[in-house]
């Protein structure tokens, strides 16, 4: 197994490439990919100010290291979700990369910042978890995106990522949020600009990535999303890959490329919508407090005493 | 198990129901929903002369059943296609069933009629076989049925294929064949109308419809089909069925209702192109000889003797 560039020995086969790769030339080639998709979707501009996503898991420590290995100005961002040790280990990840690297990493603790944690918080709140902490992680990202004058966020979601929702979003033909597939969001109505730099990498490369460039993360999945259906259509993915290698990328690259527009109306109707600044927080939202005020609402407020019930009877 | 309907002791579950059926309620369950699906989408009307396409396997075997229950006036077409003891089997099959009904069976054989067979024909033609043999019935059916002046041609495409043919179309956003998902094809052109009255029963619920109606089918797959990405989707949906019973259903349905619109525009510029009659058999086409007159030709050939090469030579 020969290297496609330099024909030494190669130590990753990529099949949709129809090729391998030394490590050298694998980092190169994730580097590349990177930049492709950055001018691709017009995702960057030399000299944006980018804050960085960062969970302290493979891609986006991968996508951390990539921009500044690009020349990009890349600062991180990380939020602690109370998602018992998964979190406690995931910030030591994300601490231990920035400080090796000297840089700068923002944090901010859920618990700590606003009085709630994931799982207590969605509990109270009547929400899935995997939607109270996307709701969370949005708001939080934006309004430090905000805050520091950033130009852009960027998360590390990747190929099997973006297809696995495009994959669920296909299968009940939800509409709406086929229109909304850009691994590019543009800044709008106070909201900053996102970018997904990695859309052209899969899980497997970006880990790749991370053990040839001495990068530790964390290889666990959330615990809390276990079971969920965004982890089956992966499979599921993953399972037509087998047997038809690129079949992950063309799904996807084909439906930005070719489909969707024909379902963009309904992203039109959407930004149309004019929002109002958040009686809370002054973030941009279509009600009179945005969903993290509301959630946040309903998951700190004080649990009522049950009195005069005996515990069986609470339990039953 | 009780029966949904009268409480009965159940023989079958369908999960996307949220319900069990006793065996009369559920061949009702199937006839109902056999009406409701031409109702739906129009496909027939009362009084309609019908042309069912019948292979000897449950689906075609059903449909013809389910049509003459419903007091269509339905009769049957068999295509001998030459695959083997494959072909010979389905064969007696479609006999057996008609016979025991005393309905008519029209029979076509390729080999005998046309000279040539699928394997042979789609080799030297260099086609894949399933290629050749779709559009050697399509041209077959269509003109059996303006020959003998039917109103439409049944065929027994269940959920389960048209829900797989739906996924190859969406992995591949093959956006022209998106516009032509529909149940119920229309007269145009010369070409008669086609309908397909099992979409809203799946591949199971025909095999047990056979089953408790005492219909004897061929129950092997086509040989030549094996490996064939449609059964790899249909096992993909399958398995997403298993966890979210009605995905199949919501998949395909809702794309007929929600989505197949987008992509009308490339339907109707297809529709828009006019067709000619073949030169040699007057079907009608958009070249000056159809594609089953053009196969026919490559496939019935005499194959030049190949002189002054050894075999090895031949062979290599």
């Amino acid at each position: 197994m020969k290297c496609r560039v330099c024909r030494g020995p190669a130590i990753i086969d990529i099949r949709r490439h129809n090729a391998n790769f030394c490590s050298e030339h694998f980092l190169k080639l994730c580097r590349d990919q990177t930049a492709k998709a950055i001018a691709q979707f017009d995702m960057l501009q030399p000299g944006d100010r980018v804050l960085v996503a960062v969970s302290g898991g493979k891609d986006s420590l991968a996508v951390w290291d990539i921009l500044n290995e690009l020349g990009y100005d890349a600062e991180g961002f990380y939020v602690g979700l109370g998602i018992g040790e998964c979190s406690d280990v995931s910030a030591e990840y994300a601490t231990r990369f920035a400080h090796a690297r000297n840089l700068t990493l923002h944090t901010e603790d859920l618990l700590r910042d606003h009085g709630f944690d994931v799982p207590h918080g969605s509990r109270a709140a009547k929400r899935a978890p995997c939607s109270a902490c996307g709701l969370t992680k949005r708001h939080l990202f934006d309004e430090a995106a905000h805050r520091g004058g950033y130009d852009a966020i960027v998360t590390g979601h990747n190929l099997d990522d973006e297809a696995a929702v495009l994959m669920g979003n296909v299968l009940h033909w939800h509409t709406d949020y086929l229109a909304r597939h850009a691994p590019m969001l543009p800044a709008r109505d106070g909201f900053p600009k996102k970018a997904k730099p990695l859309v052209r990498l899969t899980e497997r490369e970006t880990a790749a990535y991370c053990v040839l460039r001495g990068i530790d993360y964390l290889v666990d999945e959330c615990p809390m999303a276990v079971g969920n259906k965004h982890l089956a259509y992966k499979e599921q993915l993953n399972e037509l890959e087998r047997t038809s290698p690129g079949a992950k990328f063309d799904f996807y690259f084909r439906f930005l490329l070719d489909a969707q527009d024909r379902f963009a109306e309904a992203e039109a109707e959407r930004t149309d919508i004019s929002l109002q600044a958040c009686e809370r927080c002054g973030a941009p939202t279509n009600n009179d407090i945005c969903s993290f005020c509301a959630l946040t609402e309903r998951a700190t407020r004080p649990v009522p005493l049950t009195i005069g019930r005996k515990p069986q009877e609470v339990a039953s």
